[in-house]
């Protein structure tokens, strides 16, 4: 709360969601509920092998269907410059395959047809004739020298290898690690895992010949770098391009990118002059677009005998699949495991991350986390298991041992990142006090004694959020500052224009509050605008928790500039100096005789009257703001995971969850704790079920829902949340992002509380996902290979 | 031209409009045009009697129609408050009559049906009793103590009189004439007519129940000036409204306010839940829309012998029709005739305006013209000629000797106006000299020889346009200031939202222009957004001559803003300081070092990138204004016409005419010549053909294009255009407004031309319009009454 006035705020606390009475009434209108005159329909050919030659396509019977208004190849996009695209991470892509494919679900061809029905059909009618090629769909033999060469499409690449980075300073590392009393050593691999977003990716494009108008109605979660994109790329006039990003079905990361799709229909209907409508199905979805994590991880930790936490020494291989798609480590200076140091108070540490090609759809989204930190947590947060197991030591005991100090912040970690604010003991114990965390311990005792195999698992977390600022990362060069527009009408009202959008998150609440928190006007009288690249100012999008960090911070800053050229209007009214007038909540009023006041209405009629206002002074009550946040946010939670494990069947109970969590200042709590629930979800999925595998010659298989688990309320326990508050210091109303936290946080708790309760088995590790086979491999002694992504 | 560099404006001069690709290939979209899904249309029922209390309205068969989904009466209205609503000149009007009708059209019920034909039946069916009521269509009969009470709704209205109003310095004015060698006067009518759109007015109104968002697609003028009209009224929430004026087929001051039939639109889309659409036929638009002037003025000029104007005596009698509607003289502190004295050096004048209702639809519309400025130039033009003819001088020589010496502006006239800048001789001379007007005097007298009847007619007039500053005027308290945002695109591409919006003035073309030559970027990389209050800021709309003035002042200015934070930016990607970089068109450069330098272009992606910007500079390039126009501009010009007038049939032939425009800077003098040409053959068609006419039951004459006649290319001349340029000091780019010039400077030349022509049969006046019959009777001896709204 940064408002000056006394008494309760006007616009933060529990309301209930805006954007809600159209959801539940099923009013949203989604991309694929857009239908247009004339409409046509576009669908997608895949390919069916990971990796082969393209010898010929032949369309002719394609074209020939009596439905079909085109058939776009590689080649027609070719002679646009448009066969490929720059990905978000200084690659390139092929829209439509003209050389050879590079994984299973590959596009090679687009037809156009009157109908959906149609489209489909005439994919069969296209022959194309593959040269297989031997796939490599392991990283980590991708890396073997006398591996085929998969992007033998890029100059100078003669081998998978991507990347190498690094963070940390490695002989200080090696010297702690030297002089630790005890080392400990684990490899685990971050399962190969798609972030599955219940509404498809899809796209309708309409190209107007007349005024060159291209106007795309997209499911993205950037539209704005979007627009540029196709700007650079296809040579559109960015002030011709509207992109629209409606509502949307969840992201999660899924939405940042391009797809080539995406691009197959603004060719369509630049062919054919008719607007057409491109929409996955739930298979195209999980087998063609990004996927995240895919890293296979060696972690080494140092100690003292007492269990002081000394070092860190993290070595991964990341698969990034045939392209390198969206973000990844090397385009931020600062980057990837920018947080993998942890919670800890660390004497040293050092990482080296390889990153590799295979013959596997694109890799590397931001699954609902930003800079990779939802590897990195689970990575450290095992690891402090491990070493709590070798030392003997209680896993929350540890943990409170080695947490950051409120006194240590602003806090510079090893690799270069300044952690804002926090006081992380407080929270591991809130969170104890709500598990009755010695009343778990004393339990699960007892249960020991009668070989029942309960488990307790703790994790801590350090969230690095809000995708600024500038100097820390950008996507194709854009910089991470976002704009926000206030205007508020004559009557009073104010409507928000801003750049990100909500796939969910219930932005038009929560930016509605906050403007309404500033000017001290009801919610109800705030709308907010987003989604619509013709309605809104530029800015990067809507991933990495960076909603309310960064376009929340211009939204209170575009408010306090109307707040403030409101004074002037009023002491215009009042006939008084602005240096006589103080604000209360709504209203400018006369130092000393508060009746002599205006209300934000009162002043909104004036600004657009007749008023002479001083010279140099502009009429209406208009602002806009750009933010560029001076640095991230860094929400942090303390979990507590309870589980009971069936040694017979493999079967994991998720009994009880405790999740505290301090994201700074709540701007509407219901929704805060919507957004946790539903990331503690998504961690216990990751946990126990979700994984995308491929088989030896690369074959997907994980595409459908019924491959493809995902967890229901079956699955997860009534959620026991908590909350401590450490305002951010730099963001103007003291909020950090709290979208993805859970979804970091969760899945070592989960993971640490299963093998806690093997521990009487003598399990140590198990991989990710813990589906009961591989709980009573473990159980059994006999553990599933650790590279699930060639189950 | 105010930009610094050297070499030609990048932005001003001849192009094409960018519009007309959609036009002339039939996309434009007008509001007819708007088809949503489940669409309902409504039709209005009107009165055929100009004046009858209503007795009942039974809408019990019409309701009973199987297509009819809603009747609206009156009634209906009331309660929710709507049966009346504010007009913008402080009067109330029924939306739908309850108690008694008070013009033949006038608005009593509303059916929505499925479909318009259906929608027009059901009104057959409706059965409303009238009692017939003495009608009082004329103005001076209304002013009868006697007459019928016709606005007997409002408290304390005894009479027909609606307001008194007086400018100037009366004692001055009679000592003036009380000394002067001569005086003249003579009794004049403007006619009644009508603006005449081609497109008539209509609105979609779609309210969203579930989100409680109106949407209305309307003809209007001044689409945000409606949206807080709909507020203040309505009680709907002024950010849950939105009005689009999209493609407008001409406006002409026909869609500044709000009709019954909107409102009707917007009732019937809340009770059915459906989107309505009204469209008027052309009836409807002539019979019961705003007209324009229908004033009886009677004029004195008090001169020396040798031709000196000393001054001029005016008393109007303006009908208002029974409600008072639009823009009138008390709204304004210095408005209607504040241009009465027109373009002379006098010494004194005094005005009297008494404004009346009488039983036609509502008057008052400012066609094509701003504070009555049309009616005021015909009458001081047509007092000059009739001087002239007194004095035996020429007429453009007494002119000459009278007109205002560009050493006294800026002038300040007799009313309180100031007058901003001009040189009146220049311009005179050039349409004189263009004109080869001692030829055409000579021309004239050997044709008086043979008895032929040739007329030189001329007129000088002077603007008075911007619609500002706020001092001088408002709309229901609202002031004159128009803002305008300015986004570039990281690709340098920019937008413009501009408050005004285009009845067909080619903003899209004009406003592109202004930026482009403000950021030296091509106009083609400029789009203008305008016409849709959720996508522009708050303007009082496009009337009165007023984009270019305030708007395009603000859109100048907006640009201005945005190339200073170019500089910014620019000067920390060449690491100088900002004093050191100097602007050529589209690029800053370093002084005394020109290769260093940045164009626009880099710029704008540099300032939505990583790069650094100095302590309190944000990012991206966008800005916004208001302007609040310090005064109006005062655009003039000197017309000439030459006629030829058939003695036998009455017929007039306009044969030449030469008008030389005054309007400061000209952004596209191809778009400033098409408004010009407009305008001439409006002034052309009003001086000979167009009047709506009533007769004595109130009964309007003028109802369809058979009746009301609009002149084609067949009554004008190939026009004859000069310019001179005078810029507006106190306007950014020195321009000045000329939508509705023409319109007021041609019709005095044309009927000084035809009464010239008669000059030898004695005759000294004729009331417009100059019809055959009216030139022939006239040639008689025998002139037609000059009550021809009594005709």
């Amino acid at each position: 709360m940064t408002t000056t006035a006394e008494g309760p705020p006007v616009g933060f606390g529990r309301m209930t969601r805006k954007e809600d009475a159209r959801f539940v009434r099923g009013h949203g209108t989604y991309v694929d509920d857009v239908r247009l005159p004339g409409m046509l329909h576009g669908a997608v050919l895949r390919s069916p092998l990971a990796h082969a030659r393209i010898v010929s396509i032949d369309t002719s019977a394609a074209e020939a269907h009596p439905k079909v208004k085109a058939v776009i190849t590689g080649e027609t996009l070719a002679g646009l410059g448009l066969a490929w695209m720059p990905t978000i991470s200084y690659d390139t892509q092929a829209v439509l395959a003209t050389d050879k494919v590079r994984f299973q679900g590959q596009e090679v061809a687009f037809v156009v047809a009157e109908d959906r029905y149609a489209a489909r059909d005439a994919l069969e009618l296209i022959d194309v004739e593959y040269e297989p090629l031997p796939p490599v769909p392991d990283a980590r033999r991708a890396l073997d020298p006398d591996a085929p060469v998969i992007r033998d499409d890029k100059e100078h690449q003669s081998d998978n290898h991507i990347f190498d980075w690094s963070a940390g300073d490695k002989d200080r590392t090696d010297e702690v690690f030297a002089g630790a009393d005890v080392v400990v050593a684990q490899d685990m691999l971050y399962p190969r895992v798609h972030p599955a977003p219940l509404e498809t990716c899809g796209t309708v494009a309409d190209m107007d010949a007349i005024t060159g108008k291209l106007t795309v109605w997209s499911t993205t979660q950037a539209p704005h770098a979007h627009r540029t994109l196709y700007a650079m790329v296809a040579g559109i006039p960015e002030h011709k391009i509207r992109i629209i990003s409606p509502d949307i079905g969840g992201g999660f990361g899924n939405k940042v990118g391009i797809y080539p799709g995406y691009v197959c229909a603004v060719v369509g209907s630049i062919v054919t002059g008719k607007p057409v409508k491109w929409t996955e199905d739930r298979s195209e979805n999980l087998m063609s677009t990004s996927f995240a994590r895919d890293y296979h991880m060696h972690g080494e930790i140092a100690a003292t005998r007492d269990g002081r936490i000394r070092g860190l020494r993290v070595h991964v291989i990341a698969d990034h699949g045939a392209f390198n798609a969206t973000a990844q480590p090397t385009q931020f200076p600062a980057g990837f495991f920018g947080v993998f140091t942890g919670s800890y108070d660390l004497a040293a540490a050092h990482c080296t991350v390889t990153g590799v090609y295979t013959n596997k759809a694109p890799g590397g989204v931001a699954y609902a986390c930003s800079f990779r930190v939802t590897e990195a947590v689970y990575l450290v947060e095992r690891m402090v298991d491990v070493l709590a197991a070798e030392l003997g030591l209680d896993p929350a005991e540890l943990r409170m041992r080695n947490l950051l100090r409120p006194g240590q912040f602003p806090y510079q970690t090893q690799t270069g990142w300044e952690y804002d604010s926090g006081d992380y003991p407080r929270a591991l114990q809130l969170a104890m006090d709500i598990a009755h965390y010695e009343d778990l311990r004393r339990e699960q005792a007892e249960k020991r004694e009668r070989g029942e195999l309960m488990g307790i698992g703790v994790s801590f977390f350090t969230e690095a959020v809000g995708a600024g600022p500038r100097k820390h990362m950008d996507i194709l060069g854009l910089g991470m500052a976002d704009g926000a527009e206030l205007r508020v009408h004559p009557t009073g009202k104010a409507v928000l224009r801003i750049s990100v959008q909500s796939q969910g998150q219930g932005h038009e609440t929560t930016f509605a509050q906050i403007v309404a928190e500033e000017l001290g006007i009801p919610p109800e009288d705030v709308e907010v605008v987003h989604g619509d690249t013709d309605q809104t100012p530029f800015g990067l999008g809507t991933y990495g928790s960076r909603s309310t960090p960064v376009s929340g911070a211009a939204a209170a800053m575009v408010a306090r500039k109307v707040r403030e050229r409101a004074k002037i209007v009023a002491s215009a009214m009042l006939e008084v100096s602005p240096d006589d007038l103080e604000w209360e909540k709504g209203r400018w009023f006369v130092t000393g005789d508060p009746d002599q006041g205006r209300t934000m209405a009162e002043i909104a009629l004036a600004a657009h009257s007749t008023l002479e206002l001083p010279e140099g002074v502009e009429g209406h009550l208009d602002a806009s703001c750009v933010y560029n946040p001076p640095n991230l946010t860094f929400p942090f939670g303390a979990y507590i995971c309870v589980t009971d494990v069936d040694a017979d069947t493999g079967q994991v109970k998720v009994r009880r969850f405790i999740a505290v969590d301090d994201c700074g200042n709540r701007i509407n709590p219901t929704i805060v704790e919507g957004q946790v629930h539903g990331g503690l979800a998504d961690g216990v999925g990751m946990a126990l079920m979700q994984v995308i595998a491929f088989d030896e010659d690369g074959n997907c298989l994980g595409g459908s829902f019924m491959d493809y688990l995902l967890p229901t309320s079956m699955e997860c326990p009534s959620w026991e949340l908590g909350e401590t508050v450490t305002p951010s210091p730099h963001h103007p109303i003291g909020a950090k992002g709290v979208g993805e936290s859970a979804t970091v946080g969760s899945p070592p708790a989960v993971v640490n509380a299963v093998v806690d309760a093997l521990k009487p088995l003598g399990v140590r590790h198990v991989d990710m996902p813990l589906t009961p086979a591989a709980v009573w491999r473990a159980a059994q002694g006999r553990p599933l290979r650790t590279d699930l992504a060639i189950t």
